[in-house]
């Protein structure tokens, strides 16, 4: 298959859309911007393996130094603008990618370990720590560095080195009696091997992959124990020293390692951790067709399912809980810090894509790309400012007092920022499932742009064009002399309806897709799909006890906000929604931002209850809260903004999306 | 004042009623089964200071030693079976304080020191960690077994040792620079003391008991740092070794230690220890009445209004979160184990009562009596078994597979079955607040009972005789020549309505207590309260977000259990309410148990909406929710039954008291 890390190539967004513009300030401002942080904090030079005073300074998160993801820092942020330089020139860009990638060159040691932590710290202790210390995380994210920096530069010399690394860890990790029996704490590597086996065709590569896979969570993997709690008691590790993040002891159920995958049965722990994870099984089930595992594949869906069905957010947001950054109990999504919780990492909603797009390889179902979608333009896209220089880690459902609706310039874990410009930059990837060996294209994503490729010795360009998430109408141009070409358009689970102009009357909708058969297409070059953008209101799941209504549009989920809202003091605690009430749609021309976009308003359908009004001590006779309910003061017009934009103009950092229900 | 530890004595709970069998349970049953517990495990024979297996464990709960609580199990059980022999004799109960005493003499040390962890497993060691090793809440139970014992024999076999021992701590811990500057992790000789000074009137004892109130959570305590931090410092503590139930390091709120208590705002941590705090804090308000702190005193409020309004169950539970057995965040009240938490532990309603009696001493507000009744019917009554031999630690909301509603013979911490004990001792104590200075009666609870005391010289009897809280009259009789002694009888904030008869014209109602005036009492020694008993709905605060109904009569709250709805699997989870629907009531005499209460059934007003039948993925339109719903299963009749009672009668386990409402 091609990655979408590659697959991107062959598609040009179109630079006056939503996620056009996104990718525009990423190139104008936040690849500058980073590599400015980068060099700052640091991190830019540490493949120098100097002494940093960062080294020095107290684990903020108890057993992670601060600096121990550096190497996956510089590594993403090299992977990105990789992608970025590969459909537009930026020389400074360009010039800093191949300065950083010499310093790595020289960071390696002699048998090929490359690691900065483990160089200049902690010298001699390599290995010692798989469970905490992201030593395989980083080496997954410097492969990913190097598959990129070698699609982009056309030569090895990021390659050769991470080849050379790569050999020293499949020498030393696997099966055999004198391998080390581990796995990370961290999963990365495992897809990032997989993504490298689909490039070098090296059996060893995806042998390492599957082993760290399969080995993981083994309950007795070394001397009868699971491997971490072996690693623990050799390091002489204090049993009563737990992690910060660790609710409990031995919390193996945090890096997923409870059990072997195949045999979970809900998805847990960490979510990035979960994602990336989830991710190269299903590469792994995939790569294996036929072979495969049935057990590691059914756990996929299994977990997958758990995940959807229970433990995601209305905004594809992944994530209840701060402490160990991920999934909390069934159900258990309270919207904000304040209501028990709320976390929705920004890369565990990009590990949601990623691994949504996995599933789309192996069951080209739309639900997936459903789920794909909901993730782009709400959890995700809602993680970085309209100019690309403000960023969330932390993407809540209703602001605190202890958390506003604001955007940090950089965090200390970095993970986020550069996985948000990795992402826009093969974004292109994830709009087409091509498949090649029937002459199919599906499209998985309405956003602007043209799609160019060769099959079968053909030349095909296929476009569309709109307004898309804000207008209904998206125009396909296919050019192309292939006369065996179909299309497949997903038709959105939230659609109530479609149009099909000139309509296909043997056009069937399967799995969530339309088929547009070769013959209809070879005669309609040109087309129009109508999917009706209108507000809806929906809720979560009635078990999740969130008593909300969120209002939706088409793809995009909507939040209340200060501005515009500025009466708000609670951040919207006491508002109260009749979903009855009429809305109004605008066209918004933010004149701060530039951007544009629909906005709601919801006329006199609103209450505001201060919590205070209500005596429940510690209960009301239900006839007594109605009627107080009934007494509070209306809003007028309450005005709602997509979610992905909140935080852009400032105001006070009040900001809601599921509003209560009476 | 008069302590309920003292004023029981003067009242008699009439046998056949549900305080009354509940106690006579307790003599039939706990007491003995308590002390045989007590010879199993080590306990009875622990003050004679052998070492013990159980010494030697490693901590379930690091870093408590699990036999740490071993002297105040034994003070417990002591005072409790001293209230016990106050009104009915019980030889072999007798005999085996009198032994325990005995035992509890012969360990005192030299210096009066008395504790048997620092003087048998870590001797040398005394007051090296205040903040986790309950020595100063083990002597504070010792005062109050001391206390109780020399009411009953007339003796000061316990006193004068334990007065010695006081005298030791009384030297060691004060302002003064030769002193120790500490104050103890778990409250409890807070309010011993401010109980053994108003027996002595020792100034020291009051100055110790203020020293530890006003002293805690001073950020400046020793080196100009908190005391716990410069303790944990002083013993060498690594910081990165959290005690098990702290969810972040240097965790002093979870002590109510992260702040001095005037300028606490918001109560937070364990909640048996808050509510222990705040008992002696009520208690030294009062005795400094005039020269009190204001700032105190506020804060006492502010964090009783908190709790009450914000962080408190339906059932009079206080405690969300399991780590820390204590107050999640404002409306953070989640019903259980996997909807995200619901603790309610029994010594904390406990608690509750007792912090609500003492305030009632300051201020005579019926507010306060409103909550010692609900805890009282509800959270604390729900904790042991119709025999007493059957205990509950946790008292949640709703069951779980992880959690189901069953009871236990004991628990490793074992604080709760005896406090049990203790309550039920003395609970005669809570019933009436007596004013000897205005010859007043006040009558906080309707249990049936018998109170006798002398006032001014003239004899007084008081009784008042009902089937409460199953029928709504209640008979007062008084019997005295006193022609000025008035009544004041407690109108329940639930009451919808009230009448007296024969009526009385000048009777009002002034902080929630009509007051009978003495001219009217004295020509009507015989009247009847009546107090409408009615099903009724109630919900919590909406801020809790819990979209749920909870059924109610008069004190009592109501759950659904599987016995008497065996079709149940799934613990009640799909059950939604129409609250509209007819509710019968039935007046059971279950046969198993010989308890006699009113049941409730609600008649074709419930479906069963199973979670896997709603397509939230993550989200549902709201009017697809709404047609789900309607097409889901009705129950024709729905049994529910009193919180207090449930897990008496066998069943599965699934129980449930706050329903989704529709």
């Amino acid at each position: 298959m091609a990655y979408p890390q590659t697959a991107f190539a062959s598609t040009a967004i179109h630079a006056d859309s939503l996620v056009g513009r996104r990718r525009q300030a990423v190139s104008a401002n936040t690849l500058k911007y980073q590599l400015d942080v980068l060099k700052k904090t640091g991190r830019y030079d540490a493949f120098k393996l100097q002494w940093h005073p960062v080294y020095d300074e107290p684990p903020l998160v108890w057993p992670i130094p601060n600096h121990l993801f550096w190497d996956s820092d510089v590594a993403k942020w090299i992977e990105g603008a990789c992608y970025f330089l590969k459909q537009q020139a930026l020389p400074e860009i360009d010039q800093a990618v191949q300065e950083l990638v010499e310093m790595i060159r020289s960071a390696q040691q002699s048998d090929g370990y490359l690691n900065i932590h483990y160089t200049v710290v902690e010298p001699g202790k390599r290995f010692t720590n798989l469970r905490d210390m992201h030593e395989l995380y980083n080496a997954g994210h410097l492969i990913e560095a190097a598959l990129a920096h070698s699609d982009l530069y056309r030569n090895d010399k990021l390659f050769a080195p991470i080849l050379r690394y790569v050999d020293l860890l499949c020498a030393n990790f696997g099966p055999e009696p004198h391998q080390t029996h581990g796995y990370p704490g961290h999963p990365e590597i495992e897809l990032a091997l997989l993504r490298l086996y689909d490039r070098t065709n090296e059996p060893k590569h995806l042998a390492l992959a599957k082993y760290f896979l399969t080995e993981r969570g083994n309950p007795a993997g070394v001397d009868g124990q699971n491997y971490f709690a072996w690693e623990a008691r050799a390091r002489g590790d204090d049993p009563a020293k737990r992690p910060a993040f660790y609710p409990e002891s031995q919390c193996l159920w945090y890096h997923q390692a409870h059990a072997p995958i195949a045999e979970q049965k809900t998805i847990e722990g960490h979510s990035v951790r979960a994602m990336y994870l989830l991710t190269a099984v299903a590469d792994l089930c995939r790569i294996e067709s036929g072979t495969r595992s049935p057990n590691l594949e059914s756990a996929m869906y299994t977990l997958w399912n758990n995940m959807i069905q229970r433990k995601m957010y209305v905004t594809g947001g992944i994530g209840a809980i701060k402490q160990w950054e991920g999934f909390g109990q069934d159900f258990f999504l309270p919207q904000g810090t304040d209501e028990g919780g709320c976390y929705a990492e920004t890369c565990a909603a990009i590990g949601v894509m990623m691994l949504a797009q996995r599933l789309l390889q192996i069951d080209l179902d739309a639900k997936f790309a459903d789920i794909m979608e909901l993730c782009l333009y709400n959890a995700v896209l809602t993680a970085m400012s309209h100019d690309g220089k403000g960023f969330t880690y932390v993407n809540q459902l209703a602001s605190s007092d202890t958390d506003p609706s604001k955007r940090e310039d950089w965090f200390t874990v970095a993970c986020c920022p550069p996985n948000m410009l990795r992402l826009l930059g093969y974004i292109g990837g994830y709009i087409w499932t091509r498949d090649d060996s029937n002459n199919n294209v599906t499209v998985n994503l309405y956003i602007p742009s043209t799609l160019e490729f060769t099959a079968n010795r053909k030349d095909v360009r296929i476009s569309q064009q709109s307004n898309w998430p804000w207008e209904d109408r998206i125009r396909f141009t296919v050019d192309t002399t292939s006369e065996d070409l179909s299309l497949k358009l997903r038709i959105p689970q939230w659609a109530s309806s479609f149009e099909l102009c000139p309509s296909c009357p043997d056009a069937v909708v399967d799995k969530g897709y339309l088929t547009l058969p070769a013959a209809w297409l070879s005669k309609n070059r040109a087309f129009e799909l109508q999917i009706p953008l209108k507000p809806r209101w929906v809720v979560p799941h009635p078990s999740t006890e969130q008593n909300t209504v969120t209002l939706a549009r088409g793809p995009i989920i909507y939040c209340i906000e200060d501005v515009h809202n500025e009466w708000v003091d609670d951040h919207f605690k006491g508002v109260s929604i009749d979903i009855g009430a009429s809305l109004a749609e605008s066209v918004t021309k933010d004149t701060k931002t530039g951007d544009e976009y629909v906005s709601l308003i919801l006329e006199d359908g609103a209450r505001n209850i201060k919590p205070e009004t209500v005596c429940a001590y510690p209960s009301i006779n239900a006839a007594d809260l109605e009627s107080t309910v009934s007494k509070a003061d209306t809003i007028g017009r309450l005005h709602f903004t997509p979610y992905y934009f909140r935080a852009n103009r400032g105001g006070k950092g009040h900001m809601r999306v599921g509003l209560r229900r009476f």
